[in-house]
């Protein structure tokens, strides 16, 4: 197993994404390339630390966050981003993980692997911490607009996703919307419902926001508008309430003794609801394994990237990603 | 002042839509007609309560949860929405609130009253707590479809509402949109980027899912079904961390101990973050005055719907979004 790290991606690269590699390297035993300035990145490691299971794949470029993706790409021929799906093309390397451009990273997977047959556009899925569990959310920000069978395929995706990565049997799935009724919601979903329902699929139906946090339903699908606004409100809104609940216990005495009880309550809560503690947002779709992380992502996010990214392969989701989009007729 | 209470809308009604309106009636000293099946209604109240408080307008037909709302409208024609708002109408009332089925109240209230002049579509606005206050979020469910122009018009409005209803001065305005730049986003979202960046009123961009529980901005604007899926993605957010917490508490004697210290501040904290507290999701750009509550609403909520409705007419919000409108060109 050896993933490809765009080491020059993100708000806090190389460094941070360098620590997470190396954590990820002793602490998982899986092997790395380091995609980006070789004697930086070389200068950000111990010997050490390397074990052996650190390697280099220089290259001069990187995309940075504000660029247009793909006028970066055809640009910047040796953008670290493209150099490690190619790594990944020729063999090199198992899956790529990044915390830059999340743009850049869907196009350089697509432009460099291509799609899994049929599909017409990936989605970036997450997996979110719920009452009860977690629940795969799809897409959340590779397509602002989608029509209905993108809709669906991402369903179809989600669910050997959800089955292979995350084991879970016949995953039940929900089309977000505005109410449960079918007639409900636009043009789009309407549609994308009727797509649903006439598949042999786990569809459950529309599913509203609060079946989100609640982990009503196993997988969530929406466009990637929505979906993005989703996903930063959850991470707004923990942080707000962890916040809120600090704040509040300060206000009294009984509160500050009770907030020394709760230190390690409160941070076993952090940590449930904490999306580094997920590793990253799998693309969907490419004839590959691709992670995206957070712009802002810690070494602890980048460690978990690279986790999740190592178990994506060795959980075969791509065959049985393929099967599940020929067998549903979305392929 | 008299509020109209739609008395056979909601899920608990007419039972807590009643005691709502009482409470509203003694502790707020608000006039209330409430409106449906007389017989039943005044079965539901002691004399004493009603204080000289609570009128009524008879009708027999409700308009149900899951009736389409124009069909339902023209076959019940004493349907108790549209008889509210007819009292509005005819100067025997000055505002409704209803539990109902909110698309038959905001059809009910542009069918009777029409809209405030130039507004295309009126939308309906919720307040939100955060982590500094409060924020504006329009448009949470009447459109799902929004062309730019109207997402620009539920600005102008959400900025006299701000303005008029929550006292704040040039209230900031925040498009909500997948990342700060301005060429993020849908066609829809980045057209309407234009219109408020060429307008005078205080837009400061774009915004982030994460910036409404923040309090980044007062206002939020969005088209109708990523307003709802956002706002029921909140509500469930706080619910499930509430629930969270206690469990996590209830897992170590140390957290049950604090649990017992934390009752006052959770419930602080739990007040803090409950829409009930609110009142109700007033409409915005019809010539009237209409508040549209939860359908499961609690006697709490439908008792500051009344109160929210009371002060939206007090605070002549209708006189300042009309000036508003015509100064931005977006009447």
């Amino acid at each position: 197993m050896n993933i490809a790290v765009d080491a020059m991606g993100g708000d806090y690269a190389p460094e941070m994404v360098v620590q997470g590699a190396v954590e990820a390297a002793s602490g998982f035993g899986i092997d790395i390339t380091l995609v980006g300035d070789e004697n930086r990145l070389r200068g950000l490691i111990d010997k050490d630390q390397a074990q052996g299971r650190i390697f280099f794949r220089h290259c001069e470029h990187v995309v940075e966050m504000d660029e247009s993706p793909l006028k970066a790409l055809r640009k910047k021929k040796d953008a670290s981003i493209g150099v490690a799906f190619d790594l990944v093309k020729h063999g090199l390397a198992d899956a790529v993980i990044s915390a830059g451009n999340s743009g850049a990273t869907l196009a350089a997977a697509v432009l460099t692997l291509g799609r899994l047959e049929g599909v017409e556009r990936p989605g970036i899925a997450t997996i979110l911490p719920t009452e009860r569990g977690c629940v795969v959310l799809i897409d959340v920000g590779a397509n602002v607009d989608c029509r209905p069978g993108q809709l669906f395929q991402f369903g179809v995706m989600a669910q050997a996703f959800a089955c292979s990565f995350l084991g879970i049997k016949d995953p039940r799935i929900g089309l977000l919307n505005i109410g449960e009724e079918k007639t409900k919601g636009n043009e789009q979903v309407r549609s994308a419902y009727g797509l649903f329902q006439r598949s042999d699929i786990n569809f459950v139906g529309n599913v509203e926001g609060r079946d989100i946090p609640m982990g009503t339903v196993d997988i969530v699908v929406c466009d990637g508008f929505v979906g993005n606004v989703v996903l930063k409100t959850i991470e707004g809104n923990v942080e707000s309430m962890v916040k809120l609940i600090e704040n509040e216990l300060m206000r009294s005495s009984s509160g500050r003794t009770a907030l020394e009880l709760l230190r390690r309550p409160i941070d076993r809560f952090r940590r449930r609801l904490d999306y580094e503690e997920y590793g990253g947002a799998p693309l969907l779709g490419v004839k590959g394994v691709g992670v995206i992380c957070h712009g802002e992502s810690s070494a602890k996010a980048i460690r978990n990237a690279i986790n999740t990214a190592a178990q994506y392969v060795t959980t075969r989701v791509l065959e049985k990603m393929s099967l599940q989009l020929k067998k549903s007729g979305a392929g």
